[in-house]
C-alpha cells in the first residue's frame, strides 16, 4: 500500500460528481451541434504509427508526443491532436469520394510536456473536419458552426479571431525570406516578442520599408476595418488575395448572422505547420488560451496518399468548462432521481418500488438501511450526490 | 508519403460510418441503464503512475501493458481495465463515506499483447462499481444489472454464469496447497487442461479422492441442481459457505425475476486476481470469449488506503456490437436528415432553409452543386451516408 498510489501522474486528473456531469452535458451540447450539420461521427485509435504526427505533418514536436512501442518493436504514439488521423481516415476510407464529407470526433489527446503551466496533459477535444470542399462557402459553413457551437454550450461573451495564413507567407516571400528565416520569425511573432524579430529581420539585411510592413502585422487585428488598412499597406498579391479571401468571407458570415462574435487576425499564427490558408482561434474569457482552433490544410491530406482540401476545428472541452465554470453559466444539473432506503425484511418492496420507478425513467438507487446510520445521514448522502428524493421503506 | 502511414497498428482500428453510429446507439443504452439505477459518472485518465497496475493489484501481467515514460522520469502505463482507476478514486474521494457509492465508467483500455488472435488492443469498456457494501443484495443488484445491461441493447439469448472464488480457495485450502500451486492449477484449471491438473496434484503427493474433488469442479457448471451437487461432495466449510452465498443470491435474483438468465459454474476463475467472492461473466452466441466480466474484490481498495468492500462489473463494448451483428439484432440506425444541394447563386436560400430545418431539430448538410455531378450522385452519397433526403435549390 502506497500513499502516493492514490495521486494521478501530473498533468492528469479523475473528474467525477457534479463537474463530470457538466462537462458530460457540454459535450452532448456540441455533440448535437455538430450532428445536427451532418457531420458524421468517427473513432480512431488513441495511439498511432509515430510517422502520423512526424515532423512533415506538421504537428506537435516529437519531444512532445508520448511514445512507446508494440511487441513488433513499431515506434506508436498517442495522438496530441486529433486532426492528423482524421486526414489519414479521409483518405484511407473515402480516397475516391469527390463531394464534401464530413467527420466529427470526441475523445482524448495528450501532450507530453513538462512546461503547460498548469495545462492538463490530457485533454478532451472535440472537433469536425470538412474534406473534398476548398470553397469560400466551407470555410464560412466552419466559422459558422464553431459560433454556434459554443454559443450552444451557454458561452455568450466570445469572439473568433480569424486569420490568413498566407498572408504571412505572401509577406515572408516578397522580403524573400528563406525557409528557416520565416520559421524563425513565426516564432518570434507567435510569441508576440517584436524586438526579436526587428533584430532578425535586420541581420538579414532587409529594407526597413519591409521590416515595417512584417512588424506591423503584430498589431493587424481588429474590425473588419483592419483588412481594408492592411490593404493599402502590402503590395504582394498572395497577401492581397488572403485579405480579399477574409473580405468575402465576412460577408457569407453576414448571411449566416453571426458578424457581430467575429473579427480579425493578420498576425495569427499557429503551431500547427499543416495549416494553409484561414485559421481562426476562438477566445473567450475566464480561460488563458483559446477555447477553439481551426483552419484550413489542404496539403495533409496528400502525405497519407490523398489529394484533397480540407477545413476543421477543435475545442478543449476542459478548457471550455474553465470558461463556463468561471463565468457562472456551466449547465445546471438538478438533482434527480429517488434513494430507496429499506429495512432488510422489506427487500421485496423496495425491489418492486425501484423497478416501477426505472420503467418510468425516474433514477431509482437501492440502500439497505444500515443500523448505525439515520434517515438524516441518507438525506445528506442524497444532498451531496445530487439525489432528488429518498423514500424509507 | 507513405502508403503504410493509412493504416492503424496492429490491434487497433478505426471505426465510422453506419458501423459507429450503431456502436454510440448501443454505448447510450448501457449509459441509460447505468444511470437508472443510481451509477454516477467519473472519467480517469487513460495513464496512471505504473504501480496502479502492479503484480500486487493482480490486474494484467506487466509485459502486456503499455508503458512509457512522463518527463519526471515516472513509468507510466495505459489502464488495462478500469477496475484500479476506479479503486483509485473512491479511496481518493470517497474516504471518508460509509454509505454505498456508485460508479459507472466508459472509455478505452489497452492491452500490449501479441498473441490475442483477432482480439482488439484498444476496447471500449463500460462498467459500474458498488463500494462500502458488502451484503448479498450487492451482489444481487449487479448481476440483476448485468442481464437488464445486455437486454437494454436488445440482447435476447445470453447466460449469466456465476461463480464464487471462496469456493475454489476453500478446496486449496482444504487439500493443503501452498499459494504457487494454487496458482499453477488455476491456470490449468482456467485452460481446461485437466490432465495437466491432474499431473500437478499427483505431484505433490494428494490423496485420491482430493484430487477427485478438485479435478470435478471442471465439470461443476449449470442450474442450481449443481449447487446441491456440489454441497454433498465437498467438506470445508469455506466451500460450502460459498455454495450457501450462490444459493441465498439465487433466491434475490428471483425476486428481480432474472433467474432465467442466470447460471452457476464453481469451476469459474478469472485471470485477475483480484476477486474475492462472486465472479460471473455474461456470455452470448456469435463472439469467441465472454462480453461481460465482473466480480466482488474486497481487498483492492486497501491497497489505496480504504478498507471498503467493492464489486462491479464491465462490458467490452466492441465485442458486444460483434454479438449484436452476428445475431442481426444491432440497433437500427434510420437514415436521417436532409442534404441541401444549392446552385452558389442560391446560397442565401440555402443558408435560410438549412437554418430554418435546423431550428426544428432537423439536420441539414450544406452543399453547393458541383458542375460535374448529377441529382444522381448527389442522391447516391444521401443513400451511401444514411442521409434521408434531398432538396436541390
Amino acid at each position: 500500500m502506497s500513499k502516493r498510489l492514490v495521486h494521478t501522474p501530473e498533468g492528469v486528473r479523475d473528474i467525477y460528481g457534479l463537474e463530470y456531469a457538466k462537462k458530460l452535458a457540454v459535450q452532448n451540447m456540441l455533440h448535437d451541434k455538430f450532428k445536427e450539420f451532418g457531420y458524421k461521427d468517427i473513432q480512431t485509435p488513441s495511439f498511432e504509427f509515430f510517422d502520423v504526427f512526424g515532423k512533415e505533418i506538421g504537428t506537435t514536436a516529437s519531444k512532445d508526443l508520448y511514445k512507446f512501442f508494440d511487441k513488433e518493436g513499431n515506434t506508436l504514439a498517442l495522438r496530441p491532436d486529433f486532426t492528423p488521423s482524421m486526414a489519414r481516415s479521409a483518405a484511407k476510407y473515402f480516397m475516391e469520394e469527390t463531394l464534401p464529407v464530413r467527420f466529427t470526433y470526441s475523445g482524448n489527446a495528450f501532450t507530453n510536456t513538462s512546461n503547460l503551466q498548469g495545462k492538463l496533459k490530457e485533454t478532451t477535444q472535440m472537433g469536425v473536419e470538412l474534406f473534398n470542399d476548398n470553397s469560400l462557402e466551407a470555410d464560412a459553413e466552419m466559422i459558422n458552426l464553431a459560433v454556434e457551437s459554443l454559443l450552444s454550450t451557454g458561452l455568450k461573451e466570445f469572439q473568433i479571431s480569424i486569420g490568413e495564413i498566407q498572408f504571412f507567407k505572401g509577406l515572408c516571400e516578397e522580403a524573400g525570406l528563406d525557409e528557416e528565416t520565416e520559421y524563425e520569425l513565426r516564432e518570434f511573432i507567435s510569441s508576440k516578442n517584436t524586438f526579436g524579430a526587428e533584430e532578425l529581420l535586420v541581420s538579414k539585411g532587409l529594407p526597413k520599408d519591409k521590416i515595417d510592413v512584417l512588424l506591423s502585422i503584430s498589431d493587424a487585428f481588429g474590425s473588419l476595418d483592419v483588412l481594408v488598412e492592411m490593404k493599402n499597406i502590402v503590395k504582394n498579391s498572395r497577401s492581397l488575395q488572403a485579405i480579399e479571401h477574409l473580405e468575402k468571407l465576412y460577408d457569407v458570415l453576414c448571411l449566416y448572422g453571426v458578424e457581430k462574435y467575429v473579427s480579425f487576425d493578420l498576425g495569427m499564427l499557429s503551431k500547427y505547420n499543416y495549416y494553409t490558408g484561414v485559421i481562426f482561434k476562438g477566445y473567450t474569457y475566464g480561460v488563458g488560451d483559446a477555447v477553439l482552433t481551426g483552419g484550413r490544410y489542404n496539403q495533409l491530406l496528400s502525405y497519407f496518399g490523398k489529394d484533397a482540401a480540407a477545413i476543421g476545428f477543435m475545442i478543449i472541452v476542459d478548457d471550455l468548462m474553465i470558461a463556463l465554470s468561471s463565468q457562472k453559466i456551466a449547465p445546471e444539473c438538478e438533482p434527480e432521481g429517488t434513494l430507496i432506503v429499506y429495512e432488510k425484511s422489506n427487500l421485496k418492496d423496495a425491489i418492486v418500488k425501484a423497478k416501477e420507478l426505472r420503467k418510468n425513467g425516474t433514477i431509482a438507487e437501492l440502500m439497505e438501511k444500515a443500523t448505525d446510520k439515520s434517515k438524516e445521514d441518507y438525506e445528506a448522502f442524497a444532498t451531496n450526490n445530487q439525489i432528488k428524493e429518498v423514500v424509507f421503506l
